[in-house]
């Protein structure tokens, strides 16, 4: 671990949210930065729902800063501050990067769902041809269904007890990725090889499975956004079944280097 | 010294300028945050003229940041972001500082005078009835002029090429102090017991003293803004007749603690 300095010619990032105390990124990036001997750190920046355009405005302003992570509440927010968007972010009409071009101009894009695709590529599973079944149609389902259909899985049945919720996200796939036949379900289609639970649940003490799974096949890929000290419910269902997976961990570990990637693109 | 670290809890301070890469201040108050396991770190934020007015008002917004300095070419266009000034401010119309108090408000004031005193203080010289000479009437002189008033010089001649610079000062001044004498001179007056460099004679190789001092006795307390690795020819001068003085870099380390004490002080 290097040590981080600061000085003139320091060039800045910052991550916008609010609230911004809990988030790990400041850390984890300035860290990352200092490591690689490159002068520059990633530092919280607490907006106010009332500034947010205004806040957004002067920041990518400011000569010496080269980019933003965009969180809690804020990633609908700042789809117009990029003036040119990655197939997710426009897809599912959210960022949560933006990098300044060296025309002076910002580009956006989403990563929630890449921290996924890449920790599933790092388990060495393949994912193309998969049918997937996912739970959860909020904010990570979208991104995630996002870089699935991408990553050129065959099917895709989304499961949200908000039913609204689920057809909205499955009419806007259809439409961005038409090669991937992606439905509504209201329970695991049997055929399905692959399990995500992209929704809270198993995040509080006594929660089970996001569905009703039943035993696995060994063969069956399973992945969980919720990350957590302990295998949560659907990790240790995969464990027992001899199935390979990716946590929450995995998958915010795979989003930084997908990020690193992003602000590092010579520019 | 404490390694830096920066994390979502981190307070904020910058410092605004244009250019900003040369600015030391970063790094120093950083390490001295760190050194006194304060989580904040003082980042540069390179605010570009047009954009000046909008980028103060939304750093000022940010809901982590806690107070920021002020350089080139910015010292007077900051005034009015201030709800408060301090006498000094006040009195030259310019700040380099500013705080948020616990109300929300933003309290300013001017050290680049401060810094002088206080590293004047440091060397057991009392200030107070002394009859000070000063060279130069810019930025650095009206704001040690300022503070000298303040500590209880008796009597001030202001000596500058640009007469009506140093004519303008000396009006503030009599309005502001009127207890301490103020007047321009054109050359050294025989009272002064204590002779200060604020111009910038002294900087180039070459350059002698900002002007004929003669001899002087070893009573005579001597001050140079000059920053330099080598003694300053002023700095040179005292030390050939016997006088005590204060350099620009003691005059800098002077400032970053007044700096400190306001930027520390409970809101």
């Amino acid at each position: 671990m290097t040590a981080i300095t600061i000085n003139g010619a320091t060039r800045l990032f910052g991550i916008v949210g609010d609230p911004i105390a809990q988030v790990r990124s400041a850390e984890v990036f300035s860290q990352m930065f200092a490591d690689a001997h490159r002068n520059a750190v990633l530092v919280p920046l607490h907006v106010l729902p009332d500034e947010f355009e205004s806040s957004m405005r002067a920041l990518m302003a400011l000569g010496n800063l080269d980019g933003l992570l965009i969180t809690v509440p804020y990633k609908s927010r700042a789809l117009p501050f990029a003036s040119r968007l990655g197939p997710t972010a426009r897809c599912i009409g959210a960022l949560n990067a933006l990098r300044r071009e060296a025309d002076g101009t910002w580009a956006g894009d989403m990563f929630d769902g890449a921290g996924f695709v890449s920790a599933a590529e790092r388990t060495g599973v393949a994912l193309r041809d998969r049918h997937v079944a996912m739970y959860g149609a909020g904010g990570a389902g979208s991104a995630i269904a996002c870089e699935l259909a991408k990553a050129g899985v065959a099917t895709l049945a989304i499961i949200d007890p908000q039913a609204a919720r689920a057809e909205s996200l499955a009419k806007v796939l259809r439409e961005a990725f038409p090669a991937c036949e992606t439905v509504t379900a209201t329970a695991l289609p049997a055929t399905a090889d692959m399990i995500v639970n992209a929704s809270t649940v198993g995040m509080r003490a006594g929660d089970g499975l996001p569905g009703a799974t039943g035993p696995l096949a060994p063969s069956v890929f399973v992945g969980d956004v919720v990350v957590s000290e302990t295998p949560t419910p659907i990790i240790q269902h995969a464990i027992r079944h001899g199935c390979r997976f990716v946590t929450g961990r995995d998958m915010h570990a795979g989003q930084v280097d997908a990020l690193l990637g992003f602000f590092e693109t010579p520019h």
